[in-house]
Formats: structure tokens, C-alpha cells, sequence
């Protein structure tokens, strides 16, 4: 086998370490507070663009709009405009209006054409956006916009919602010799339980790939990484993951036959989920990230139904808020996931304590148990022993904070 | 169309109203607290017996032994012996002898032959049952049995968890001019997300009915009422509805094709919905009722699956908690559901008050949704003009006290 090469955390990275790209955010009236709620980045070419959407039947405005862009500017994208605060879902004729409107100002203050932007809301749905301060606030961006890290935290700060921190990774790696990087932004925090994509998520690079290998490696990506986290169950209106390649990296065109096909793909991936376990930890209410790991599955996609069904069961969730090792919960989720189980050969471990073998209980020090799960993050270990299936899922607890959030959110 | 004969409402009654039904319960020290935790309904004579299992993969050792004796005893059963505070689930082969050792306690207290005696468990999970005090408990049971209103009294007691109230209800109808009396008991309130049982159901009735009547119809009603409850989707390993049938009333055996069957299976599904809603009510933590009613579906099952989205919804239970009118998560949750939808025709109110029409929100008094949503019970009315299919689910709010409740539930 060919051996892979590596590709490096750039610690101080953002969305626009990538050459050609600027960020930048300001606030213009869509949150009540002062925080940033409007932000872009823009391209100085016209950037390779990939998407993936939602899946709900119920698709907001913006995703109709960017659906457009991509197909008709022969996917090439040169602005990304984003608002939070309000999600222009659920408005109807006038909402498209909208986001239409909010795609034609950001394209006359970045002097690119409309069908080389994308635009994304997140917010509350069914509500009209006030597009007088929409408009205002895109005159004012591209004053703001900049290539260095301060537009970028600005653009991320624009993007938030619930979420309590900023998500934002960068990697470099070697394609032909020449220095590429990776990098991405993403907002959660509710409503997160991805299909397709996850509620906001924009990758940059400058490397030089083709449309459609970019389209083929986001899809792929994303079943791995953001389709595999949930928050609360409930899948978005909104979500939509967008990847930009700006191809000054200058070199040649990646493809899967490239031979450094792979070391992107390795990164890529990293960027991904990097961002997708900053959206489940930061999920509304968290206090810890749990990750849960399914092993011998008979498949892949199945493993990955299991690891979804446990890291989404409510009971499961309140154990991990309250430390308490109770493993029944998770059992009970495993055998109602719909997919094959052997009843008589399940393993689960929490951390590295065995609680569970051959589907039996196994004695364990529960002061041990206590104090892993009080840590900041708990790895569930389930195997199967049924076939060579995997997968991995990332979430969060169920804690008083989630309901106080949500029992209080749009009012 | 021939006219359905009414049922009427036993105020008073209980488990023990149809004839030939005694009951009982006390506390043999399963529960740390001393509340009754080992209960019983014998029958004078062999009853006809029909019963629905969870389908969850794990399914606890009770389950099996029950099976065994409804196949084994031509779909007869004299007595069903029941313990709380410890499922007996995933207790592997000791667990099963345990459950083998209950029924012939219980055969040999009672009576009457093994093969004629249920088993059912609901608790904790993973733990082995205390034989001794089991045992000792079954030996004390015959002592308090009765045919009144006071042994179903303890008999209901005994099957509670976490749950706050007791769950009974009575119905009386006339079948060949003969009163027919179908009651039941039931018990939730964790681990709720019925897939073809609930938790724990008893339905008692006097009726004279063939076996195979009684088993398809409650399979019929099941998939109405208890599989349309949700507390928190997680689907329990000892789901269990067990009817038992004394035919004592001396009617002309029931079937499909018996002039007065709609009567009864009127007055059986109100016992069903009155249990499934009373255990949705009494969900862990919850403060209130939530019904949801979708209509216009392109089938039945379309409704059903949409109704159990939204019911099940994290964000629509916490917006209930917070008499939050958020439609928007209400249509999301629609729109998740992976049954087909136009999403241009939906209407949605929350009882009387219309929040959406064609997909549209509409104004509405926000005082008077507050009022509406701080009541006992939220209906929320979901029509999709998309079809004729319809169903209704019940629920209840997600609160501080469910996550209270089950962060700290084992420990």
C-alpha cells in the first residue's frame, strides 16, 4: 500500500488562511444583543463550490437560492453571505423574494455576479427578515472584509446562534510539493441531527480540485463526520455545508487518481470532523461530549444507525448529565436501532472499563466509572462481534440547561 | 351501516370488575422504599390470552417465559405475577431460570399449572432478581388477593416505577343482551417509545371470545394506542400488553363476524387509548398532555409515522414546557418525518388557534396561545391536504424534572 503523507494542524488557522479568501462580520439588527448576526466570505476567483443540503422536506429559502447559484455559475462560487438570527424558513413567496434580494446586494458590494454567491440563514423559522437592516448590513461588509485572522473571527462570531463558542480548523498537507490548506467554520447548536449536511458549515482551500471530485468527497465526508452527530434528533430547516476551493495553491488538479488524493482526503476528513465534534460539544445545554464507537456490526451503514440511535436516546443522554454508568440504557438502545444484533454477544465498554461482555453484566468499580464520566468527554465502546461493520457518532448530554434553552428560545 | 351499540364508563372500576378476576400486591423489598413491588391477577377459571411483546433485540428473560406459557397452555393463562424495581433484562441464563422460578412460585401459590402463568418485570436493568424475597413475596400474595376494588388498588401500586399516579380504567357494554365488563391497568413512565407493546398493560375482561379474536384485536388496538405514545423514545426491553379473557359473561363467543363486535371493540380500544394517554400524562417529569393529530396524510401509517415525529421531538416537548406557540419547530419536525409532504399545503394550529395555513404563518394572539399552552393538554392539529390518511400520538412536555429524574435514576 501506498504509504499516505501527513497533513498538519495549523493551530492559528481560520477561513481564510487558504489564499484568496477574506471574511469578515458586523451586526445589522437580527439579534436582539449586539453580536454579530451578518458575514461573508469572499473569493478573489471564482472558487470550485460543493454543497450538501438538508434533507427536510421543508427547505428554507436560502437553500433554493444557493441550489441555483451552484448549478448555474457551473458550480464556481465567489461570495458566501450569511445572517443568523432569523432563519427565512417557512416564509414563503416573499422569504425567496428575500433571499434572493440579500443575493443580489451581496453581489453588487463584492462586484461579483448573483449566481456566484451562496446565501445561508439560521435563526428562528417563520419569520420575514427585516431586509432594510439586510440590506444595510451587506453595504457595510466589504469594508469589514479582511485576509487575516480578524475577519475570519468576526465571520465566525456572525454565524452563531445558541452556540456558546466559535468552531474553526485549518490543516495543511503537500499536493505535488506545493503547501495546500483546508479550513472551516460551522455554528450548531440546536436542532442537530444532520441529514446530509449539518446546520452551517463553509470549508476554504486553495487547493486546485475538480467540481466534481470536490462534490464527490464533500458527500462523502459528510456521511462520516457531520451526518454523524446529533444534538437533539431534530433535523434543520437550514443545514447546509458549503466547500469553496480557490486553486491558488497552484497544483495540479486533485482527483481521486491524483496521487496525493489521499493525504487530501485524510485532511479534508480532519477538518470536517474536527468541526462536526466542536458542534456536538457545544451542543445546546452540553456539558460533555460523548462519542460512541460501534464495532462489529454487519455493515457499515448499520453500525452507523446503532452509534446514531445510542447517541441520540434521551435516557442515554441524561446518564452520561447525571455520571451514572448505566450501561441498560445503552443496550436497550442498541437492540432498538432496527438493525441485526446477536442478544448474546454484545460488548460494552465506558472509556476502558468493561461493563458488558457477551451481553452480560460484568462487575466494575463504579467509583472508576463515576470518575471517567465525570470527565469532559465519554467514549462509548460498543462491539458487536457480528461482522466487520464500524462507524462512529458524536453528541452531547441531555442536561436542565437544553430544556431551560429550548423551553424559552423563540419567546 | 348497522348501528354501534355504546359503551359506558365504570367509574369505579378496576382489573377485578370483570368476573372470576381477583388481584392483589405488597412489597416483598425489590424497591428500596416501601411501596408495593410484587402484584398479581389470577383467574378462577382459565382465561383466553392474548399478548404483544417489544421488538426491541434485548428482550428481557419475563418476555420469554410468558410466550412460552401463552404457546404451551392453548392461549390460557389462570395468573399473571408481576414485579417492579428490577426488569430482569439482559440478566442472561440465571436471569431466565429466575423467571422460570417466579412462574412455578406462583403456579404452585396460586394453584394452578406453570404453563398457565405470565411473568413480567419492569426496573433496572442488568441487575438479578433477590429470589429469596421473591419468592417469600409469591408465597404471601395469595393472602391478599381479592375479587374488590382493594386488591386491584394494590395490584396497581405494584407495578409503578417512576411512575406519580396509577393507571386503571372500566368500561361495561352489553354483548347478546349480556353486560360484558373490559378493564386494564398499565404502568409507564421511562423508556417509552411502544414498538408493538408498552411497558407494562393488563387488560381483564369477562367477555367470551375466541383466542384468535382477542390476540388480532389486540394487535389492532396496540398498533392505535399504546404504539402511538412516546415519553422519550427510547423503546423499553420489557414492553408487555397481556389481555386476559374469563368468559365469564356467558355472551356467544366474540368474533369479527358477531353482531355486537364493533361494541366491544369500541369499548376495548377506549380502555387501550385511556392507559396509553394516561401513561403519556404521568411521562417522567412531565407537566403536561400533548396530542398531536395529523390529517390529510397519503395513508394512515404516513400519518402515524408523522404524528411520532412530531410528538417525539426534543424541541417541540421543551417549547411545551415553555408555552412557547414555536410552530416552526412543529413544521420542522414535519418535515423530518421521511413521509411525503407538500410543502406548500400544510396547516397547523394548537388547539382552536391557527398558526400556519398553506405552509404560511399566520398572526396570531400570543396571549391567547400562552394561555392555551400553559393548559393541562396541548393539541396540536397538523393537517397536510395530501391525502386522506390520519392518527393521532400522545406525549407530554420535556422538563427539568425528566432530566432530573433520569440523571440519577440507578444511582
Amino acid at each position: 500500500m501506498r504509504e499516505v503523507s501527513k497533513f498538519t494542524v495549523v493551530t492559528e488557522g481560520t477561513v481564510t488562511t487558504p489564499q484568496g479568501f477574506q471574511a469578515g462580520g458586523l451586526h445589522c439588527g437580527l439579534k436582539k444583543t449586539t453580536r454579530n448576526d451578518l458575514g461573508a466570505i469572499v473569493c478573489e476567483v471564482p472558487a470550485v463550490a460543493a454543497a450538501v443540503y438538508t434533507l427536510n422536506v421543508f427547505q428554507a429559502a436560502p437553500l433554493k437560492v444557493t441550489r441555483e447559484s451552484i448549478a448555474s455559475s457551473g458550480q464556481r462560487l465567489r461570495a458566501i453571505i450569511v445572517n443568523s438570527g432569523n432563519a427565512n424558513a417557512c416564509t414563503g413567496k416573499q422569504g425567496e423574494e428575500d433571499a434572493y434580494a440579500m443575493r443580489a446586494a451581496a453581489a453588487e458590494a463584492f462586484g461579483v455576479r448573483p449566481e456566484e454567491v451562496a446565501v445561508a440563514s439560521t435563526g428562528v423559522i417563520g419569520e420575514l427578515l427585516p431586509m432594510d437592516r439586510v440590506n444595510a448590513g451587506i453595504q457595510g461588509l466589504p469594508a469589514v472584509l479582511t485576509a487575516g485572522a480578524d475577519g475570519a473571527e468576526e465571520f465566525c462570531q456572525a454565524i452563531l446562534t445558541t452556540d456558546l463558542v466559535k468552531k474553526e480548523v485549518c490543516v495543511k498537507l503537500n499536493v505535488n510539493g506545493r503547501e495546500v490548506s483546508i479550513a472551516g467554520a460551522a455554528k450548531g447548536s440546536g436542532m442537530i441531527h444532520p441529514n446530509m449536511a449539518t446546520m452551517l458549515g463553509f470549508v476554504t482551500t486553495d487547493a486546485v480540485i475538480k467540481p466534481e471530485a470536490l462534490q464527490a468527497l464533500l458527500g462523502m465526508t459528510t456521511d462520516a463526520t457531520f451526518n454523524m452527530i446529533t444534538v437533539d434528533g431534530d433535523t434543520s430547516t437550514n443545514d447546509m455545508l458549503l466547500a469553496m476551493s480557490s486553486g491558488l495553491a497552484g497544483n495540479e488538479a486533485l482527483t481521486p487518481e491524483h496521487p496525493d488524493w489521499e493525504s487530501f482526503v485524510a485532511g479534508f476528513g480532519y477538518v470536517c470532523e474536527f468541526l462536526a465534534k466542536a458542534i456536538a460539544r457545544d451542543g445546546e445545554g452540553a456539558s460533555r461530549l460523548v462519542e460512541v464507537n460501534v464495532e462489529g456490526a454487519v455493515s457499515d451503514l448499520s453500525a452507523r444507525a446503532i452509534a446514531k440511535t445510542v447517541i441520540g436516546s434521551s435516557l442515554v443522554k441524561s446518564a452520561v448529565f447525571g455520571a451514572d454508568a448505566n450501561w441498560g440504557r445503552i443496550i436497550a438502545a442498541v437492540g432498538r436501532a432496527g438493525e441485526p444484533v446477536n442478544p448474546e454477544t454484545v460488548d460494552i465498554s465506558l472509556g476502558s472499563i468493561p461493563v458488558l461482555t457477551d451481553s452480560r453484566p460484568i462487575s466494575f468499580d463504579e467509583e472508576e466509572a463515576l470518575a471517567y464520566l465525570q470527565g469532559d468527554t465519554v467514549v462509548i465502546h460498543v462491539h458487536l462481534h457480528n461482522g466487520e461493520g464500524r462507524a462512529t457518532a458524536w453528541g452531547c448530554d441531555l442536561t436542565y440547561d437544553y430544556v431551560r434553552i429550548n423551553a424559552a428560545y423563540r419567546t
